[in-house]
């Protein structure tokens, strides 16, 4: 185990910035361009309802609305720069924004694997071990993100099955789907049974709001940012731009529509309700040409991130990005150095929400065991390296570099004793081991060690106390809707 | 083969800099207190001459100096800022300072590795392989520096067939040696017989000079110092430093004692001939309590890349840093993530010269060959990186955003065609496929990918066009010279 408190990670450093001011503003300016000359479809009558109440240009049999720049930035001017999410046991809260980095898990997996089992479809048994792991990980502030997805349950009613797993397997800040009005209710009620009265005290749920790039918010979507807003509940309004295929390919046109899709999304939840907490979401990625795939992991995904918290800070809104992205089926060298490649700009552009930390594997399609402890110390090691090292008498300890002197060593002085367990970062996978030790051991490489770990980590996993008339209210919930939602069709 | 031309890297960012000013002066006067109070060991008569003839408390007997600070910051304030360091093709020329960065391959390693061989004592044969590949690879910017340790050679002449393979196989910037008078002298006759007369035009070879931390500069290194200083050519001060071995425990303690050992090298190589290229070189890594061992890739490690990079700034020197370091035993996930935690730092903090830049394996051990390529890739992905993207209306594409229009694609538009090739960082090695295409294809590990990279590459090299004559001379030299250093011990 991570012999690491749970806290918010603080980033003392000034945010890399990788765009000039007037390269923003150019930015800024195409976006509102789009806004007012191109336009958007939101495919929901509520949100053109909304729109056309507040006085935007709408197109009700075209569904399309031209939102005006002195809107658009009247709304966002509203959104708190800050909030606390609450969990349901408050020492796990977690407030996004200001200097704060928080780290959720991998989200939305269709499979999982581990270097026993190999590759196959996500179980409920599978996002339950998810979420145990995610929940002993000290680390990781958001314990609940469909880290994969369960295929034995039905879909109408996996949304039950899933919170049910989180508020009784967890107790960190919970996130789940933003589809739609009823699944969204739904996760309403369950939240009142755990939380009580949700109009005051701050947000306790919510999830990403995607947008159907180009320029498109479908009803699904819209559903679940005005249920969620309205409710004061978190939607993270995140474009998934590709590149090339749902944007041009140039990154400057990607983040200039990127931009345009998150003003006028962010700008709806405040229309539905000033103030709501919303999260400026950017995750915008090259296409692969020849496997029209997305690619992760890359230079351009780097940019993307950076400027994206740049963007976000002009609005002073709180900024998501990920963390662990690749392209690798495995977890080998490449996993690990895409997943740098995401957690580095990640990390140093200052990320508030930083998903998808752990665990992600194949473009996002696999959850892997042991790639999430892989990824885990690489969070270990950020927490460690922001911390910094103060610089005083005694840490300077000129009298020791004196009177150990020129030609000496310093291994068993009295400095160095006091110091030898706890002043370095003690890594939890990386062998150090010279190579003949190493070999005697078994010569494993990281992934045997991960695989290891995270069976490790599970017998040592113990449920958080809830109010057994909490979980009891759950399951009543849970069974009810179950038989109402038999066979529904949610997603038609 | 990678397609990207010859260049130095430009890093347009301000570098990342995690002390304040204060603590960057709290250590600078600590290094001071420690160069006038507690002093150095200089184990060579004509280094300590050097000191008394500039001023300096020196006990001769004790072979003890303690420069004051006067001295100290007016010698190092006649060194360089940047220089020249010169190929013997010119175009390979490369500048060490300002907001360049350059990268060199491993180093000094004892094992060579591959996915086929295993690891095994280095040989000729494969270093002749890691020059080749160090001169195709267009992202590194020095070829030499006995990338492996030749053991089927004889010690006393290992500098001689180095030299002569460097020389006739590759045309970038070489570093041989500097250990003691006679080898470095040896390298400055076959350096004549490459350049002609060396008193003009800038260095043209150097290497490292390492310090016997803690406080201690050795004999072999003080003669390759002062003979490389006065000919003109490059030091590269470097102390090694294992903090909780080599100097205390802590870390401002060891970046402390790090700059006290790097002010009197450079100090002395300025003494010796005023204006002499040299640099600042850092490389203060953790021990490992359990093994003794020193640890790389660490937050400590990249703290201490970014306070020299610092520090170096302060005193208007170049810095040299380290790029692809690692404990791991093979080319893993472990491997991929600690160099990136040694890269990123690098990088950012604005290292001019980021050595060990590939190929690094075991802690330093292992020169391995699939790592080499691995390494490649993530220095592509720098240049890409910093190379950023331009802002203009062609790049915005507005026009294109409002064709397509919401809901549309963007895959076969004019603007996307024109770009497909070109536009994003074309990977070399990391597997973009879906799962089943790439299991199809073998489901190969990055490794074994970078296995047939390197071979390839191998296949495809050409010796860099050299003039007969000189080829004839560096023989005749080498072979006059083997002649009279058989069975000589230089490292008595």
């Amino acid at each position: 185990m991570l012999q690491m408190p749970f806290r918010l990670l603080t980033n003392p450093l000034p945010p890399v910035e990788i765009l000039l001011p007037e390269q923003l503003e150019r930015l800024h300016q195409a976006s509102l361009h789009i806004l007012e000359n191109v336009g958007l479809d939101f495919l929901d009558d509520e949100a053109l309802d909304i729109w056309q109440k507040a006085g935007a240009k709408v197109d009700r049999a075209a569904r399309r609305v031209w939102p005006d720049r002195g809107l658009v930035l009247e709304a966002i001017a509203q959104a708190p720069v800050s909030f606390t999410w609450r969990a349901r046991y408050p020492a796990h809260n977690v407030v996004v924004g200001n200097n704060f980095i928080t780290f959720g898990p991998n989200g939305g997996m269709v499979y999982t694997a581990d270097l026993e089992r190999g590759r196959r479809p996500g179980t409920l048994a599978d996002l339950e071990n998810f979420l145990k792991l995610s929940q002993m990980c000290p680390l990781l502030h958001y314990a609940s993100w469909e880290q994969v997805s369960p295929q034995d349950v039905p879909v109408s009613i996996r949304h039950l099955r899933r919170l049910y797993a989180a508020f009784t397997l967890t107790n960190k800040v919970v996130l789940e789907t933003a589809h739609g009005r009823e699944i969204t209710t739904d996760c309403l009620e369950m939240a009142r049974l755990v939380f009580g009265d949700l109009t005051t005290g701050g947000p306790v749920i919510g999830d990403v709001i995607n947008v159907n790039s180009p320029l498109r918010y479908d009803g699904r979507m819209l559903g679940g940012l005005i249920t969620y807003a309205r409710a004061g509940q978190v939607c993270l309004i995140t474009p998934f731009i590709l590149a090339g295929a749902t944007s041009p390919m140039t990154m400057a046109s990607a983040l200039a529509q990127q931009n345009a899709e998150v003003l006028a999304g962010v700008a709806l939840t405040q229309l539905v309700r000033p103030g709501a907490p919303v999260v400026y979401g950017g995750f915008t990625t090259p296409v692969d040409m020849k496997s029209a795939g997305s690619v992760f992991g890359t230079p351009e995904g780097a940019w993307a991130l950076l400027i994206g918290a740049q963007l976000a800070r002009r609005y002073h809104l709180p900024y998501r990005g990920n963390g662990s992205l690749t392209n690798a089926k495995t977890p080998d060298a490449q996993a690990a150095y895409e997943s740098m490649w995401t957690l580095w700009p990640a990390v140093l552009g200052q990320t508030h929400m930083i998903m998808h930390a752990v665990g992600w594997l194949d473009g996002g399609l696999t959850a892997s065991f042991e790639k999430f402890m892989i990824d885990v110390e690489m969070l270990a090691m950020f927490y460690h390296f922001l911390a910094r090292f103060n610089i005083n008498d005694e840490t300077l300890a000129l009298d020791m570099i004196a009177g150990v002197g020129p030609g000496g060593h310093h291994f068993g002085t009295p400095h160095t004793q006091a110091r030898y367990r706890t002043e370095f970062y003690q890594t939890m996978l990386a062998d150090r081991r010279n190579y003949d030790s190493w070999l005697a051991a078994g010569g494993l490489e990281t992934t045997h060690r991960a695989h290891r770990l995270w069976q490790d980590w599970l017998t040592q996993y113990h449920p958080p106390p809830l109010d057994p008339a909490i979980r009891e209210a759950l399951q009543a919930y849970v069974n009810r809707r179950e038989r109402e939602l038999a066979n529904k069709n949610l997603y038609g």
